[in-house]
């Protein structure tokens, strides 16, 4: 069976109970439960990752390219957290790689702070899901069958 | 049967036959009908228009908000197209006047101009999904149901 | 009798319900009878007008130029909502028809988001209120009687 | 007999009176007569449209596409007055609607104040007018018959 | 009997002689009398004062809150001059002090240098009044009946 | 019998070979001999020069001061290549030498990068033509019959 | 006994008074008497000045730094308030008298507007504390005995 | 008895060798001890660690705000190094852990290259402390009693 | 005998102590003596000035203005210091009161800081004389002579 | 024997699949085996490592400064890939731990994106060599031979 | 006897005719004899060249330079004119030939377009004389003889 | 025997004698040697060439065009000197007359003043040295033999 690897960047292991007003109550494992009911609408599993390391994610972004390579992978859902506005190492792994990827934010990065309105990952991303919470991961899945 | 209003902006009229490689080859009625089916799973119908006028898109938002306030409307679709860019005024009617908007391009509009990145309506906006063609639309529609 | 003409853009029908703790609680008609009043003292009619069409904005102040070389017309106080931040047409609109502006602006812009911080009209007006609510009309009504 | 469009934005309907030592003492019908006699030269007869709403240049420059692909026009010499500097809607069109223009603008916009000097449509029109008054026009016209 | 304060920054002195066609040909003792006038209509006395240094605004502007604290005064018209692009202090000593600020300029500042078009008074100050001339003033108080 | 100059600056000489897709397939004794036979519609000779040297353009535009001043010359066409971007020199050279001079460009610079965007020349020309190619030089060489 | 010299800028003398919240409640005395005890530890004396003037504080950093010299000043405590940001003046006295000057901030500068996140000052300062209230002061002495 | 963690960023472990005439010539090592030292007057433990991996100082932010939350730690000390100008998810570490931060610089970053005038911590750091070498470690523990 | 004013500004009085490496060893009673001796050639006498307080110079350029109108003052060699880059209330002062003002900077303010480069003065200046040290006040009275 | 250190960083370990068009068809061992070629001249033997983790280069450049000063090895190769234009850390590295650099890009950075136009690492390491592909890292082994 | 040169840029060959509402109405040759007259005074003799060519002005700052070593020759008055802005080469050859430098501006270039309030040289100049005529040529050459 | 072109910009005949401790003690004809040493290797001769002028520069680059098409030149070494940051021209030439050209600098430009970070002729380049001294230009030739 194929899966779905969902990504998450640095703080995001925090979820519900940082800033629950900007993030919502929702924790990763509880996200993982929704995506994982969604990906089985599909046939696929889900796999939830998160690391507060830059360069664990470009790692694991190679891994997906290779094995989407190989059809055990659909894609990726990710979300890189703060390092969407810093990394362009995280940029070229999805282009060198050349993975499928849906850019999500759990929160409206535009209302917020000027520097959180530039993404690096945007421009290599197939699509970008911004401000809809944890619901954005699920429609990145479906993004993904598509 | 409440309504969900799709409110496209300018040249959206062209969908299916204008640069088809940015934009897709679908038309606004095709979207129109997956809006339709999306909704229906809601129990909502689904109302489509498009103007390349600023001031009528302003028009329709304030119509908006107050079917909102009466309850006949759950909210907006937008794809404000070229104003997205350009127009405090439609930012303005969308917090004057309430309404929540989902705000939808087609085309990923980070890969693309620099002019392009800037939008005045993703702050005020309850969510944003770039890039994912046609498909967008009705995720935005699922979104509106959160 | 001459009258002044009070030209208002985008969103401003809104006024009275559209976020009162920036705007106030009165709405465009009141603020029309307020004019009124003020005009009377001076043997002036007040014409109160509102669009959120750009375009209609540009029509109007040509209009009100006309009327002013015909001597029917004092003056226009002109509240160009978010056209104050984008519109170029209506700068040009009073510097070619040649219409003596009040710019007025209910809010204090300048306590706003950065980009309300800049008017292209404010170059071609002969006067600016910004930030004292409805009354900055009756003194703009006052200044066209300079 | 095919056509030539002549589309003149905000303002333009003021030629002969606004600011003549900037536009020249033309009104608009003398620059349709001179447009008339060299569209002749090549068999062509030619409409002159003014607008001040930028909505309606969208609208235009859409159905002259239209037009152009089943041959009844040749192409459209466009004159976007303020919009030129503020409309990445009519940009669009041009581009949608894959409209030859040829871009006119009567006085020389580089002379001016700093906000002129910059145009959205210019990218994307096959060639640029600027400072030969009325004249342009006519050049503009020869210039689609290459 | 309760007064108005009118503080005048540096080389408002000079107003009468200098450069008229800018600033009118008013001296300042000739302001103070229209604005007596005014605001005897309010039941209030008026105090002009000018300065060219910005630390003396700065005192008086303190002196200001803790007279409005008291009663005797009911808030500062202020027209601070070339301070108004380059003092941090001016506006911290209005927050500060919490002294209700109308600001006035004489010349409309907008059509002037870019360096003047910048106010750090005017995001703390309850209006803002441009370009009227010395009537600027009476508006002004008249504003702060408000 | 009076001339028309027509000054061509760097990498000009290279025409019909360099790059043919952005600046066609003509040389410049090609554009000559088109220009010599607009410029007989109106009793004038032409003469092309082509430098690769910045100076030797602002020689030859003193030079042409001169000989508009006797009657010989009737103005400039200029196609100032690469220096269009960054020569004072030039723009000073037309304007101390005070030469009636038609910038031409043969690609549209508006839609290649940034750096070309901006000329130091437009705003002292009396005209500017952009994108037509080889017959951008005869509209220059009508205009200066204006 | 040698001093150390405690130099405030504009609106310290409100400290107690001035928004509260974000300056804190102590006065300037009570910042004094508790520097006075920090000071007593290294066998020093302490003299708190406050100025609206620019000027004085150029004044008194000269006097400072003529008293190092002398051996009858160990350094100084510099609180520069709104002239930190616009104060080129003061810069220059810490320079050209060679003060060494320990710079304090009350609030978190950085956290506040972005006019308020440059420093003239810092980079000829010894060392800077930032948004420590009025616990900097003793801390700034300490640093001084270093 | 409760800790105070020292948390520091890259390169930091080359104290003592690096550039002495930046850094000063006291190693990490010497620091630790000074700050024990110091915390011991509060009766607190101090623990020093260093790394140059953004990742692992995320981590380490996260582990310190759940221990302020459980009452063994009382905050951080934390000198980012070069990850002050570039890391936004160290910043999101802070707020989103809710952790009590005083930020020290060795040097006086002010008074360096650009780059390193900008901080992502400072703005949400309860105090930062400049240029005053090792001391700064010391005053920062005493602030975090505060 | 006519007069000459020389006006400096802050932290000039420290000329000869100040960085001599920069500002050069003279002190400013020396610079009047050499100042004396060149006006002598013109019949002329000197009053040198100094000090640290903007709203000080801006009352002496009034003072100078009226004092030229009455013929007993040839102009003002201005040396602003500091207050170049920052006040706009001295260039006021020079254009207001119409006084003939020659700059001068001791230092090459152009190969310093880059805040240092730009003059507020300059513009409304006759001329302006830089980085020839003491002896560019000398230049500056010959000036004047013109 | 001594040895040359050729440190790779992010998504470097992909090359010869990753955009061949970009980066050539050379896995990162086949550039190895060049640079032992090219070192064996030398004497040296040539140790090529590569990682995704900003800090893991910095440890290794720390690492490298140790062995440089022992004579164990001559320098360092770097190709910072992606981190060449975000990261201060690896500045910061090479200057803290003096590690002699020669920076290499495959690709010509400058005819690329404008945010790699930037680098971070430049104005610290001894050379750079840019744009000719592997054979970019034989040259740098010789230039350390320098 | 030694010599002065000097120097002159694109354009200055014009002057008496060029401008001279900006540039005055002697000539160049007028000024020489001025020059001459004042280098006299100093028993040097002055050599006057002017150039529309950047690299004649770079060809002769370096056999400036030599002659400046061999004792022949006092240094260089320099009016770069259009090249003061846009010119490295001649900066790099005043630094690299190490010629003393005055550089002369005629007019007042900091009251002209911003592009003229820039200038290359000023940073590695001597001096710097702006805005009095040709007088300032006189005032440059004294400004040698120190 | 193919040749190889050495070309050097402004200044660059000053190696040597010109600031040492930024160029190397070298002279050009020094370089000349080791470059023909290195192209020897090859079988290949050498010309180096040296011009302060941007036109020669503009002019040896056509030529060199066209002789790499006839085969009797491979390629050019090309360090544009002070040209490398101004002129649009010398990129022009490379493109156009489709020169391939190794681009080399021999001081580290990222390491000088900002202005010096920005290359025209980089994007243009086959490659880029920087920093290397002259040993630059044996490693530019070894690369043109790829």
């Amino acid at each position: 069976m194929p899966a779905v690897l969902v990504l998450n960047g640095p703080n995001l292991n925090l979820l519900g109970t940082r800033e629950p007003e900007i993030y919502g109550s929702q924790t990763l494992a509880d996200i993982g439960q929704q995506c994982e009911r969604v990906a089985a609408e599909f046939g696929w599993t889900v796999e939830v990752r998160q690391t507060n390391h830059e360069g664990v994610l470009v790692d694991w972004l190679q891994e997906a390219g290779a094995a989407v390579r190989t059809g055990s992978l659909i894609g990726v859902v990710l979300n890189p957290g703060a390092y969407t506005h810093t990394s362009v190492a995280i940029r070229d792994a999805i282009e060198g790689a050349q993975v499928p990827v849906i850019e999500v934010h759990l929160s409206n990065v535009h209302a917020r702070e000027a520097f959180r309105h530039q993404s690096y990952v945007s421009p290599v991303a197939r699509g970008v899901i911004i401000g809809l919470g944890a619901y954005g991961y699920e429609l990145a899945i479906r993004a993904l069958a598509r």
